[in-house]
């Protein structure tokens, strides 16, 4: 018995290290204290269900799993119906798990979207028939059926307490690079001067309370050492954050890392990475968040705010057991939770759940699209609560624009979606580039002081500009509004009209002559527009966690507001030319800047991510007003087919591939005209298929078989010489059935007959008793014939979410294919190394 | 050749009559003046591929389709794929249609996705390839990729222009009943007392231009025999109108009566109605549609709007070949048609687009979403260029609240929605009961009839209510308003509060005592209320245009101010209570009872109709805030929550069961636990399945066969012993191949070979000729086994869009399962009358 412990227990140390270097593989983020938050009993927020059968094994230590009894059972009764067969003639509750392990994935694996779904439906069916015998089973009906949108209240909740914790924290922090607050130190600046009386609204960003690190160590609070000594403050606390943050992301969650967009559409498609979503990574990843987001380097939190939520909510998966031990179920919730993340990011939640159904689900059925839709709001509205901006109001940017916009201003509108376009698909190639470099170079053996590099080079240089000294979300907001003569911002430093008197207008939002301010603001965003774009490339891959929302905006808003005023000024002084005229006299508010910036916004954003409604949505959510839409839709629209042309793949496509994940984009048509037979397993060089007969095979047989492959799972047929398809049998439930079959069946050993068929055949009289499996086996795997065209598979494998799918000709089973040959095939024909696919 | 021609002339007519018995059948509205629009040469704005047969048949009147020719060439070369086959070997250029017929459908059957997709895919690839060799062919590329788009633009704009001209034509129409304006007789009301200088802001509707009837009959009016004669006129008009409307539709247009949501979601799931979204059905429901709404009959334009737009879609498709000719790409641009048509009717574009994919779409790929929005976005612009409303607004009732809502009220809000749900479920139940009995007893054969008693009726009892004598959208607008001092109408009879000094607030907002007015104007309500919830059961269904969103959201919209204006008044008398205390002090406004109106709209609609999310954003972009999603949501909860407890079925899909059309509803999981063994055919004490085998059999032997079943398709298999599966063939490219071959080749007779397989088997020498149909025969049919559950299956069929699956068991064929099979076992197992399913 304490054999098998100690058997079980290594084989889930060589998972976990076969889990660990295949990360390493592709060069994600991994590091010499991976194994220091891994105590053994730890798994139960991990994404597998392993973890159930792991906590069965802390509950009933003297009983081992595998021989609970629960199989005898089966091997009793003659089950119909396979592990996704739910004949009426089951006997077995599939409340109840049939046998620990089967039926469950390994690490890295993709999973069976049919299989899953089919046991939701044995459950939910099971649990609606039982409902009718008694009330506590119809009040079990009830609250299961109940049970998905309480999760989702509470995925809401977590995830908006969460972003404000995290809100309020980045902000006071971002401010303690420049100063403290005397009244106490955690106030942040803006806070800090709010409570001060001495303020006056045209300065009210100073106050005495707020003191600078010069005037705190100095008592000096201008000239060049004050200037100095700040400057070194800056540099400093942008290092201090950036270097715990790359620690604690190193030391105890190396999936932290990164935006986890990519990765989350990969889980999201059905893949599996134990831990990827679980407590430890939502720990480090909040709190390095906010080191990585108040160290200054140019990054935005929107991306891991998507990651915290799913964190959030596969962890509150398992308090219901629907959803623990369902990975289809569980997807569904996640992909609502994808929502969650952008609701609270931006304060949109009907953007936000069109981003989860644009940009990152898989699996998207109604259900779900009205739960992510009311999670979303629980949670756009517990961040309301907290109200970490301190003026109620939900949205990150609040715009509000008082000039309709003019047919003619589509033209630099589209122009800036051609920049979003071109500046998406640039960004991207260099930072793929950049980041295969990483990879394949010793640049990557480096990744704290890469971080360490890159903070200081990103502090050096954005310390003397002002506008790449403040945050990013401070930036946009200051980019995207209006000007009024209120405003104290460089950007407005207009001219006064020297003609008021004489038009007669007197409209304080008018267009005007830019002053000197306002020139020496241009130089600055042009040089924040160039240094943005360079240290993004490098910035977003890093091994701290990293979002790339607001960087691109960022580009985006500074090339619209350069444009913007460019427009302005043009206007202004050719009033009279032709294509003013009519809408543009003089001293009238005809070009509002702002509006220009969000433009570029989008259209960068676009451009990266290519996002098209979700973003329209989102920045129609900042402004609430239907006028425009038009402009922001013409710039994305642009933007995507800019970028398409260069590349098909947005950002989080590039990367999930440059990771090699089995990822089987569902935008993307299948273009090429490829037959079933030129892509199956196996080829016409290859070794025959590996596969069973339902009969006449010993174990000891079937077992060298395993062995001397490596498939995951096998065909089950009539016999070899007629090729007629039975079932599938997976690599995984096989090898745990015949384990305790030996282990707890009397009589069981190689050279039993291992039977599938339902009724055994006669043996000769002296056999040992055979090991009968036909309960393990699918009966209904996915056959396609081998003239059926590339297209139509890929489009099967995508809509039902299959991992492999049997290949037939006349009858006869011919072949196999798996996701992964479909990848490999689809790398092949693009001219790609097919040996970048890493994973099934 | 003339005999050809009168054959097929023949089989038209008789698929006509098939057609009109199959409408007839399920109780739809069809006469005798059926044939009066449908010249043989019309049916080119039709929704079956068969048009463009028809169009050939016309340009090459000597030439008859099936002896082009184009099949010798077929015949001699080996085609290695099947119809939807796409193999590198294939030489027929995809752009051009094999053998004209084949591959085509006939009226009231499923098209097939997978072979539709697969057609458009090879085509794609076709002109990719070709694009690589010419200049020419790039462009045709580059505008085939651009034709989606332009095509959208054009949908939009069509629709934004008819829903423009519907909305002043029934504008004015509505008013014409009450009047006549004397400044010209084309003026509506408003427009009328607009131009008018003696108009003053507080008696904004009276003005001198406008003359009652009573007025311009009898000189006076006020009195009683004014009103007499304004009563009569006003039902005269109405009758006049409905009569109209039915003629119309009766003579012209059948298929333009209902809403046609139903058909809508039916057509696109796969099934083909031709000439349901034709030119005739456009112009007639166009025309039906402003005289219904004007006739004051207790229904909406909204729904109506939806199937104009699919027409315009339908009809400006085939300026596209791509679309024309593709069955699958014309639903896509279909249900982008649909986000149009909700877009232009509520100027919300985003809930337009989600409306489709909520309600309407059965397969709505990422593309379509962003051509959905593309085309709701130039729709709704269109509109408003043109400003049928006169207040350049989007938005069919624009709203603005000025007091946010508190958590206590959230208790009314839920109780709303508890009544939309109630309302809806027994709306829903209602009316399918009175359709039912209007399609079994002789009311049916009445239709003209019934509408004028119904017309009749309405116009008799809602002219002395002012709430029911007023335009359906006119009385919600009036409904959701707020009320501020300066607004006369009654619902703002409030009293003027006597200490206002008292409390020292003036707050011309704040909540007030009922007055004398109010009062008069509750009871007009409730009394509109029932009148509006007896008269629409009766009206929905019959024979003219009939939306339901309006009358659904008047009824709610009735019932939320009722509420509201109880719940203000309770406020205004126990501010001091538990639950008012703290938030609602005297002299404030805390309760709108506007918004109680909109919740109460957005429950009674969501109750009749299902929607949750996309209702939700519709009212979103009425009032463009956020503040009021939590109450709209909470309210649209419930309301589906407690509809769905009484019969999960909306409206619109009560109708289709209603209709017997082959829906398979993507919502609803499939609850049972059959296998696929049970609900296919042959069934134990069927015969065995007719099968073709794939060399042996001669012409005769398959002409008798087929001739002998009614089967629209037949498996083809190696051999009769061994059953194994090769290929499918469909009846009618079977009959039309062998009818063109027997025709055009030399030495097919009854007794030559039909044979299937890729090498013709040796012949005795003195046999005829064989006849090869390889080409049509589907090389990759869809298989399960026989132990696939169900739930399974119908998934794949749901998915995939299939029409049929055959079923296997260990390699071998054993049955077949189509969709109507699919849909007879769940009417089975729901206890209704399977035969209830018509079509396949």
């Amino acid at each position: 018995m304490s054999n098998f412990w100690t058997s079980l227990r290594g084989k889930h140390a060589a998972d976990r290290e076969r889990g660990s270097e295949g990360m390493e593989n592709p060069g994600y983020c991994s590091g010499s204290f991976d194994g220091l938050h891994h105590p053994s009993d730890d798994d139960d927020d991990e994404m597998v269900d392993i973890a159930g059968a792991t906590l069965d094994f802390s509950s009933t230590d003297d009983v081992p799993p595998l021989s609970s009894g629960v199989y005898e059972e089966h091997n009793g009764t003659s089950r119909t119906a396979g592990m996704n067969g739910s004949g009426p003639s089951r006997l077995v509750d599939p409340l109840e798990d049939p046998l620990p392990g089967v039926g469950t994935y390994e690490d890295f694996n993709t999973i069976d979207w049919v299989r899953e779904k089919s046991k939701d439906r044995d459950r939910h069916r099971e649990i609606t028939n039982k409902s009718r015998q008694s009330t506590v089973a119809l009040l079990h009906s009830i609250s299961d059926a109940f049970s998905g949108w309480l999760l989702m209240l509470l995925v809401g909740l977590m995830s908006g307490a969460l972003a404000g914790g995290i809100d309020i924290s980045a902000h006071w922090m971002t401010d303690v690079k420049g100063g403290l607050c005397l009244r106490g130190f955690w106030f942040n600046h803006e806070h800090c001067c709010w409570l001060s009386n001495e303020t006056t609204f045209q300065e009210r960003d100073r106050c005495p309370q707020w003191q600078s690190w010069a005037e705190l160590i100095t008592g000096k609070s201008e000239g060049p050492f004050a200037y100095i000594v700040n400057y070194l403050m800056y540099i400093f606390w942008a290092l201090m954050f950036s270097f715990l943050a790359v620690i604690l992301v190193r030391a105890f969650a190396p999936y932290a890392c990164g935006s986890g967009i990519p990765e989350i559409k990969t889980i999201l498609s059905g893949f599996i990475i134990r831990g990827y979503l679980g407590k430890w990574t939502l720990i480090i990843k909040t709190i390095t968040l906010v080191l990585a987001v108040s160290s200054g380097l140019s990054l935005g939190k929107e991306g891991p705010l998507v990651h915290v939520a799913c964190c959030c909510a596969n962890i509150l998966c398992h308090l219901f057991t629907k959803y623990r031990k369902n990975e289809a179920k569980r997807r569904e919730v996640l992909s609502a939770a994808a929502a969650v993340g952008v609701s609270v990011a931006f304060g949109a939640p009907i953007g936000g759940v069109l981003f989860s159904l644009e940009e990152v689900s898989y699996y998207f059925p109604l259900k779900t699209l009205w739960r992510s839709f009311f999670a979303a709001l629980v949670a756009a509205f517990t961040l309301r609560s907290i109200n970490p901006f301190g003026n109620s109001r939900l949205v990150l940017f609040y715009v509000e624009f008082h000039t309709p916009w003019h047919l003619v201003e589509l033209a630099p509108f589209i122009l800036l979606g051609i920049f979003g376009g071109l500046w998406g698909a640039l960004f991207i190639k260099a930072n793929i580039a950049w980041c295969r470099l990483r990879k394949t170079t010793c640049l990557g053996h480096y990744p704290v002081i890469e971080v360490l590099v890159v903070a200081a080079l990103t502090a050096l240089l954005s310390y003397p500009n002002s506008y790449t000294r403040m945050s990013g979300s401070e930036l946009i907001s200051e980019l995207f509004n209006d000007c009024s003569l209120l405003d104290s911002s460089q950007l407005c430093g207009y001219k006064q009209p020297a003609n008021t008197s004489d038009t007669g207008v007197d409209n304080s939002l008018a267009d005007r002559p830019a002053g000197p301010g306002l020139y020496t603001a241009l130089w600055q965003l042009a040089l924040a527009l160039v240094f943005k774009m360079m240290i993004t490339v490098i910035t977003f891959g890093m091994k701290v966690p990293s979002g790339l929302f607001i960087p691109s905006m960022a580009v985006g808003a500074i090339a619209g507001r350069l444009l913007g005023v460019g427009m302005e000024q043009l206007a202004y002084y050719n009033h009279d030319a032709v294509i003013f005229k009519g809408w543009c006299s003089q001293g009238a508010d005809c070009i509002t800047p702002g509006l220009y910036a969000m433009v570029g916004a989008a259209a960068c954003l676009g451009g990266v991510t290519r996002m098209t409604v979700s973003l329209v949505v989102i920045m129609f959510e900042l402004t609430g007003g239907l006028e425009y839409i038009v402009p922001l839709m013409a710039a994305t629209m642009t933007s995507k087919w800019v970028a398409d042309a260069f590349g098909r793949e947005g950002i989080y496509e590039a990367h999930i591939r440059l990771n090699g994940y089995p990822f089987l984009e569902p935008k993307e048509e299948f273009e090429h005209s490829s037959l079933a037979v030129d892509v199956m397993r196996p080829r016409r060089m290859d070794p025959t298929l590996a596969v069973l007969t339902q009969e006449g095979m010993t174990v000891g047989e079937v077992e060298s078989l395993v062995e001397s492959t490596h498939f995951s799972g096998f065909p089950v047929v009539v016999s070899s010489e007629s090729q007629r398809l039975v079932g599938f049998v997976l690599r995984r439930d096989l090898l745990i059935s015949i384990d305790n079959a030996r282990k707890r069946q009397d009589g069981i050993v190689s050279a039993s007959q291992v039977v599938f068929t339902e009724h055994t055949p006669p043996l000769p009289p002296d056999a040992p008793p055979p090991l009968r499996l036909r309960c393990i086996m699918d009966l209904s795997p996915f056959t396609v014939t081998d003239h059926t065209p590339m297209d139509i598979t890929v489009d099967i494998f995508r809509k039902l979410g299959l991992r492999q799918c049997l290949v037939t000709h006349n009858g006869r089973l011919l072949g196999i294919i798996t996701k992964k040959d479909i990848l490999k095939h689809m790398a092949q024909m693009a001219n790609r190394d097919p040996d970048s696919i890493l994973f099934n």
